[in-house]
């Protein structure tokens, strides 16, 4: 939108601040009530009537499932419904989008796609199993949300129906992953997809579940009772613990100016001359707790929980409020061997629920980096820490360089940089199409993993890393200033566009999933569309929806 | 580019009339000589300089490719070269591209994948092994249809390179598949992929080959031995018949209006108020022959190879010359039984190579109604042969209609329309994710295709069909002309560039290939970027090439 940029998006939500959301609790199952407030946009200039959602909405939506899965062991069930009557939600608010600035449309889609992908992570590797219960009409991004659930319930009162209108009515995409979902996960067959999107109304009732769009039909005089039923079933079928307590994710301690954001573990300069945002991670300042009594007892400030939250919000708020700075250059600092520790006592522990979501959440942090829209190089420096689950950043980047030696101005004492290999490289942490950034990165070739896997925990300098490939570039301090110089701001001259497309592909090398395909065909289909006059022109369907004029189409078909 | 659609483009072309390929046999050797003529733009305003290339050389070179398979079965390796000095291909001619409108560009890019995908397909089904034989400088597209090939030999005379180098000079992506294939394919490690592409001058010699990029290397002295050597090894692995001979690929025989094209079994009605190609299918008019013997005394009047030739040029007419056709309707005429006999001799014989290259050619044309961007509508009536092959065609469309019975005020007394399934539904012309249609249209829904393949070969009416899931509407007679006119009509107000992404989305299904990341991600971001400011603005990369003025970018990155 226009004024975009005059003032600045936080990611920090607490449920006690909440506007749009309500969270109930029943023993082993939560109800997570969306109600959004009409006036409560993030933004001037619309209104989010029948439950339509913004960024704003959006972002209260992503703390409470994560507040679900580290302060809630007990909930083994969500329940996602709505407090309007007859309307469950009406999807992304369609002024709202028909005002965005492109990018800004393209930002949103991004999070509220990591946000369904974050629900059924908790569906498949948490025990917390969503359920909508879908007590109105669903329309596109409402029935989207339903989608990422594992089981959609639909009222049966004649009025209620899901839907995916967008195409017929705004000439774009469903944005959520509805297109790859109501295929990859639901099974409906393609043919009857095609018809249900061009259907504004949508569907409801028995055919709503013979055609697979929804599991469960009922009417309202059986609905509580039912959705109580089925929330137990999957309560009961869960593996989260019986008596476990949960943790508090307290506010972030977080300064922000123009020229900088800081939190304990983590600081980010923003350099927009050069449209470089440089990023470094503070290591381990302590050993690791023995056990995972030790880390339940750290919670929130245990280090790795710690700088996963504050890297998550960092990556949101530099996507979100700073698109010029189209570079990010990731730093660590601190000591590789700590960092290996904390690994190992993660991965030692994984089985208990706390540790689980501590690697999980890592996880889907470092999916947040493979879809950003940004160039990550990663350097590795004397002093620095890229070791196990913090080597994964710089498996992330598009480029990484090792300085050969050290620093001689600077300090000639120093130990010459290292990077090392641990358990937290070969599988615990995958991107998005199931396979490990080590694996991704030699794209099917065994014979160097093999070799790779034979050094796991060795410190690596940087000749020998570049020679098993897990480098780019080993650079002497004869040549390092120049080389990174050069990198830097040859990058910044690049266009963003073709940058953003080609970083796409090359990050996605080899196998793709429901995942890989929502981020990759579906969005670069619809940030097309978006781009396109036929949605986005003064005469297009998207900015002519609720006029009562009618889109002008330039009809040819490419 | 603005011109387009002023004359007609042909995709009929003869070695006779070649300007800028050449072809030379050498006992099992055949070499593809690559010479474009500066003069020889299929369109004005631009010269076809440094064996770059448009629509027009694509268009020969497709023809090459599909003779050297149906004309030469003792050719077991082509090598592709160029006739020029120091230089093999410097890819799409940038000039067209820059004058090109988005249509024409994404166009032109489908194309052209497909024949580079048609290349590879020889080389893996049909022992007919490409090499390309670098003899200068490969740049973009250039070094991109070396990718096709399976095996790259570089010239090693300090000035020859490989280079992508559409993203630093152009600001857009390498469109016919190179991200792709050099991760995918060639297994180029994905951050060495990253700098070979932001490199305008790519890598040439040892670096080229240890970065994959390349298979060999070799100096002027051994170049012309060596390349005879790797052909000879190729072909001495291929499966090509010892003695066979070729069948020729008569010109055909086409009929041409603004309102209708006709060919003998083949004629599409072209209705530009409505929007609508009606497109029907002739089926065979006599008996199969009973053996392999008498396909090839047939040659290209076979029944199956000329109506797949002839649905390839419509599908390609149609596609280059009518974008405003956004709808075809798929129809089918003939006997179901003959057309499931013809199937049924093309499979006892699938190890013959000329039927093994009716099937692939087959396959390959159908796969081109995956990727075309046109709503795909069958409609399925009394005296159709939507059986076996053909019935591949109701698969393919987005939506089938079958009558439920027949016209009453038409003919009464006709047998009411049926589908069949045979054996070529099960897997020998699967789509580009290498997955039956059949297949992907039940999602992994095992069940319902262990129901289907029961009832293989039965003629099944309207309402079994639509009850198997094997067409998506069965109306019956008074209901039929109003639902499909309402269908078509409703199909033709919907935004053009909304029905594109969906139908790309929906189609897909499932699992892919490196086949379908090209025609989904890849093209979808490229399209995206195509569409930018920051390339096909008037201060874009794409736009101020070769004028001495640097582009002007929009820096946030989206």
């Amino acid at each position: 939108m226009a004024d975009i940029g005059t003032e600045r998006v936080s990611f920090q939500a607490d449920p006690s601040r909440y506007r749009h959301w309500r969270l109930a609790f029943d023993g082993p199952v939560a109800t997570l009530i969306m109600d959004v407030a009409e006036d409560g946009g993030l933004r001037d200039g619309y209104e989010l009537k029948m439950n339509s959602y913004d960024l704003g909405v959006d972002i209260e939506l992503y703390d409470a499932v994560q507040r679900l899965r580290f302060e809630h062991p007990e909930v083994r069930t969500v329940v996602i419904t709505s407090g309007k009557d007859k309307v469950f939600s009406a999807g992304a608010n369609i002024r709202m989008l028909a005002a965005s600035e492109h990018g800004w449309k393209v930002n949103f889609c991004k999070f509220t796609n990591e946000t369904r992908n974050g629900i059924e992570d908790a569906s498949a590797r948490s025990g917390q199993t969503y359920i909508a219960a879908v007590n109105g009409t669903a329309s596109g991004g409402g029935y989207e949300l339903a989608l990422a659930c594992e089981y959609i319930m639909l009222i049966d009162d004649r009025s209620a129906a899901v839907s995916l209108p967008e195409l017929p009515l705004l000439g774009v995409l469903p944005g959520t992953g509805g297109l790859t979902r109501i295929t990859d996960k639901r099974h409906v067959r393609r043919d009857l997809a095609d018809y249900f999107a061009t259907r504004p109304e949508g569907l409801g009732g028995a055919k709503a579940v013979s055609w697979r769009l929804v599991d469960e039909a009922a009417p309202r005089s059986t609905w509580d009772q039912l959705i109580a039923a089925r929330a137990a079933e999957f309560a009961a079928r869960s593996s989260r613990p019986a008596d476990a307590a949960g943790i508090e994710l307290t506010p972030l301690d977080k300064k922000r100016t123009d020229n900088a954001v800081t939190y304990p573990h983590l600081e980010a300069r923003l350099d927009a001359a050069a449209g470089v945002a440089e990023i470094t991670i503070e290591g381990p300042g302590q050993d690791p707790p023995a056990d995972a009594a030790g880390i339940q007892a750290q919670g929130a400030g245990f280090w790795p929980l710690a700088i996963t939250r504050e890297l998550d919000d960092l990556i949101l708020d530099l996507r979100t409020n700073e698109p010029e700075l189209g570079t990010w250059i990731l730093r660590t600092h601190g000591d590789p061997s700590r960092v290996l520790a904390y690994d190992r006592l993660l991965l030692d522990h994984r089985d208990d629920w706390l540790v689980n979501e501590i690697i999980q959440y890592l996880k889907r942090t470092l999916k947040r980096l493979d879809v950003t829209s940004r160039s990550l190089i990663a350097l590795i420096e004397p002093g620095s820490c890229f070791a196990g689950s913090l080597f994964e950043l710089a498996l992330a980047a598009d480029r990484s360089y090792q300085l050969d030696g050290v620093f001689e101005d600077e300090d000639p004492e120093a130990d010459p940089a290292t990077v090392a290999l641990g358990g937290m490289n070969f599988g615990p942490l995958p991107m998005g199409n199931e396979v490990s950034r080590l694996h991704i990165r030699f794209a099917g070739d065994e014979e160097s993993v093999a070799k790779v896997t034979e050094r796991t925990g060795a410190p690596l300098l940087a000749a020998e890393a570049a020679e098993l490939g897990l480098v780019t570039f080993a650079p002497d301090d004869i040549d390092w200033a120049e080389e990174v110089r050069i990198a830097v701001e040859e990058r910044a001259s690049f266009s963003p566009d073709a940058l953003t497309g080609m970083e796409a592909n090359y990050r996605f090398a080899g196998p793709e999933t429901m995942e890989t395909k929502i981020f990759g065909r579906l969005t670069a289909w619809q940030n097309w569309i978006f781009n396109r006059p036929n949605a986005a022109g003064p005469e297009g369907a998207l900015r002519r929806y609720g006029t009562g004029q009618r889109a002008s189409f330039d009809r040819d078909r490419v």
